[in-house]
């Protein structure tokens, strides 16, 4: 009953040893290569005296050391702790103190927040990815290429399937930052049947733009390329030229985003580009506007499908089943073996329809065991039983799920419940409006009042009062926004999709609003 | 990262509720009925106070009533433990307290025995499948339809992914039967891995005539349905005209059977029936004979492909990877995320080449995670982190392996190792014998003495020194038979396979050898 997720590398250097897993920006690496690349790594960290169990952090961008890091640390039975490199030293040094970790594995290029961190956390030993600048780091720093020198004993760590494989850090709903256990199995699982009812193919070309330290880049694109033996082309961040032009040289067929990247890319000037190898796209991260969609699919010719997922469901738990069965603007359906469930505040499920909005719960094989070191909130969050998701959602006649809003997101306006993603909708139709975030901000009156950020496409001109006039004329008076901000771009999250919190800190700080 | 394998059960009725599941002599259950069924079981277990984890035993034939009670057990995060309904009262009262069972699901039919063995074990509760007569049952007993009458209540207890699900009885290599722990995890892989690579489709229907207590009839035939939501055609024993005739009935398209079925339907009268459906044939339990391969192939037309499995194993370990990529012969290549290797005593792999006999060890997702209650024989079994199968095997250039015999079967003659497979292989190509077994039997001067038994075809006339006198032609002269008895038929397993204990104490015994 052993498992190992390496298993997936494994089985896939000895079926097509010699066939390109990872290509990126002045290389290409076959499978046979980072297999060995990963046992050697796996090798060295046993050497160092890590056991099975030992957490391992790691802080680098998409490049191929981070995913010969990864199923390293997973041959050798040790838990992996990705981390986004742009983490400043005192949250690296909270996650790296969180997760216990042993050992950081870190690019050059982040040195100075990272050593500053590694001094409040004296006793994890920096490894360096990169031309290692020994001045930069503690003492202790080892260079990730003598990681490799010790070469690889074909051992897979055989551990059980229940093993926690990664611990990925997420919000949540609530709270600071804490740390999602996902098992060998869950994973496992949740990418073999993402990638089936997803359908991909063979000889599938994927785009890694995503960063792999999110669920999204890990689970449903390194996971699922391992898994079946498929290419991946490597971008270490997301600029619409270096898309399109890898799109090209790759000749990927499979486009993985969220709804910013489908919207830079429906955008972009494309023209110089032989992008005609595409085949389908996903998205996920956030609700896709429906004018984004239809704009990215008009241009590029292939179908987008939505999806729904979390870290704490090792990514996908719900996909639109194929270009000819989706509907647009749901998130599909849950896939094989996961359970859904749309519940009102006593977690009673509730029946179909628009008018029946709900949380999601879910519930099965891709679900996290629960929060490291958190009984309480692992407590919370599993109430009754299944996992709580904060996202508020209904299902329609056929088991389809549109999500409505998080819940958290959710704006009360005088008793009325105003789903900021609707207003959104309707601000994306709005001529001059590139990007539009909703929210609600407190109101002596009303309790809340709804308020809006937006950016204006190149060449728009709006004015906010012009805005709020245009919205009142569309939707009902309880929901449209009295105040619009109009900013240069809206901030993003790791995955480049549009984050809330620092606009709700600024409309609740004061100046500025329009 | 719940799981509970009756979701295979539960997502093949979501799917396709009203496809036939069952199909049986005078009858058919769907997708829907049987999986409302096993959820009706579930809750009446779970209202007779059991809880997740306790042992449930089934003594039944391979009836509708069986597949319901298994997903009923699992549902209720039950333990299932399969048991051949030809056991005796004095076996039957050991496999209960052995397993700790708290209940038995029996036949009526089997009631003489199952109600003495009761009587030893009188904490186990009877629930009985069939015209109830009390009479023969003690005091606690309960009707099988009596479960069904609550109803579904649509729950899956959700457990982990590594909890025991099936207890599976298994002489292993040595003593008395050992509860082998098969988990949610290893019975999902293996029957999941297994049919994707055996190579089955959507339409296939699966003829069932291998018993569901046994691994092959459990896990490669029920499971690997279960999962893919294909019909299976129930037979509750084999019997050519039947088999032929549900080959006909049903459309059966896989013919999953053990090398006697083969035979017999080899040499059967096939001539009144439509075996046009059948597609593939797989074939394990024991080797095949190659000239029992060649005129089954030959007479119905279709390619029977060899695996390998064990109790132990969830079922499949290797299969020969489709009919065009097969070697006659082999039992194939290890599937997905089993690793195989073979291994002198001390554990060494051996180079391939058939000259390089060794043991065959195996690793990963099917694996049982060890025998109930008996931590000796499971570090035994286990010795060096792998399991350890007593079969003799070597494998070619190309990582197909070849069984050459049970390592307890290994006939040590003057010093020299002869492998009884390879005699038995030669004595079924002389005209007049139908079965072969070929054994050791203690001799002062040798140590051991190679003996033949065999079984005459119908109408074949042989003296046993005739066959002694063709065989010491035609092979090495310390591996020809030097005594040769001719019975009437050879003794079977449960599955239909030839099982030498019988003829060991036969021989031993010493009279009728000719």
């Amino acid at each position: 009953m052993s498992f190992n997720l390496a298993t997936m590398l494994r089985e896939s250097a000895l079926a097509q040893p010699d066939k390109d897993f990872l290509r990126f920006p002045g290389g290409a690496r076959t499978f046979a290569e980072v297999d060995g690349a990963a046992g050697a790594v796996a090798v060295a960290l046993r050497a160092r005296g890590l056991a099975p169990g030992d957490k391992v952090a790691v802080l680098l961008p998409n490049v191929p050391e981070f995913v010969v890091a990864y199923f390293g640390i997973l041959k050798a039975g040790l838990v992996m702790v990705p981390l986004n490199p742009l983490l400043k030293a005192g949250e690296i040094a909270y996650h790296l103190a969180d997760s216990d970790a042993r050992l950081l594995i870190a690019a050059d290029a982040v040195a100075q927040e990272a050593a500053r961190a590694l001094r409040e956390v004296p006793a994890v030993e920096p490894v360096v990815v990169g031309d290692l600048d020994t001045g930069k780091w503690p003492e202790s720093v080892t260079a990730f290429a003598d990681l490799l020198a010790a070469g690889d004993d074909g051992e897979l760590y055989p551990g059980a399937a229940d093993d926690t494989a990664v611990l990925l850090y997420t919000s949540g709903t609530t709270g600071r930052p804490k740390g999602a256990e996902l098992s060998h199995f869950s994973l496992y699982m949740t990418c073999t049947i993402g990638s089936e009812t997803f359908g991909t193919v063979p000889d599938d070309v994927v785009l890694a733009v995503l960063p792999f330290f999110h669920v999204y880049g890990l689970s449903s694109i390194l996971n699922a390329s391992a898994r079946n033996a498929r290419t991946v082309s490597i971008l270490p961040r997301f600029e619409t030229g270096a898309v399109l032009a890898a799109i090209e040289r790759d000749r990927i067929t499979v486009m993985a985003g969220v709804p910013t990247m489908y919207h830079a890319l429906a955008a972009a000037d494309s023209s110089g580009y032989d992008t005609s190898s595409l085949r389908i796209g996903s998205s996920g991260g956030a609700p896709i506007p429906e004018q984004v969609l239809r704009a990215f699919e008009a241009k590029y010719g292939i179908p987008v499908l939505e999806g729904y997922g979390l870290s704490e469901s090792a990514s996908t738990a719900t996909v639109n089943p194929g270009a000819d069965n989706r509907k647009v603007l749901s998130i599909g359906k849950p896939i094989w073996g996961v359970q859904l469930r749309i519940v009102d505040d006593e977690g009673t499920p509730l029946p179909p329809g628009p008018e029946h909005v709900g949380e999601i719960v879910l519930r099965g094989h891709s679900i996290t065991k629960g929060y490291y070191k958190r009984p309480e909130e692992t407590a919370q969050a599993f109430r009754g039983g299944w996992f709580h998701t904060g996202d508020l959602a209904y299902a329609d006649e056929d088991g389809f799920v549109y999500v409505v809003d998080r819940k958290k997101d959710l704006v009360i306006r005088g008793g009325f419940n105003v789903y900021p993603r609707e207003v959104e909708e309707l601000l994306y139709r709005h001529p001059a409006v590139a990007e539009a975030a909703v929210l609600g901000e407190p109101d002596e009156r009303l309790g809340e009042e709804v308020v809006a950020v937006v950016s204006l496409k190149p060449g728009g001109h709006a004015e906010p009062d012009e805005i709020v006039a245009w919205a009142k004329e569309r939707i009902a008076a309880y929901k449209y926004p009295r105040r619009v901000r109009i900013v240069p771009e809206l901030p993003k999250g790791p995955t480049g999709k549009i984050t809330k919190v620092p606009l709700r800190q600024s409309t609740a700080d004061g100046p500025g609003r329009g």
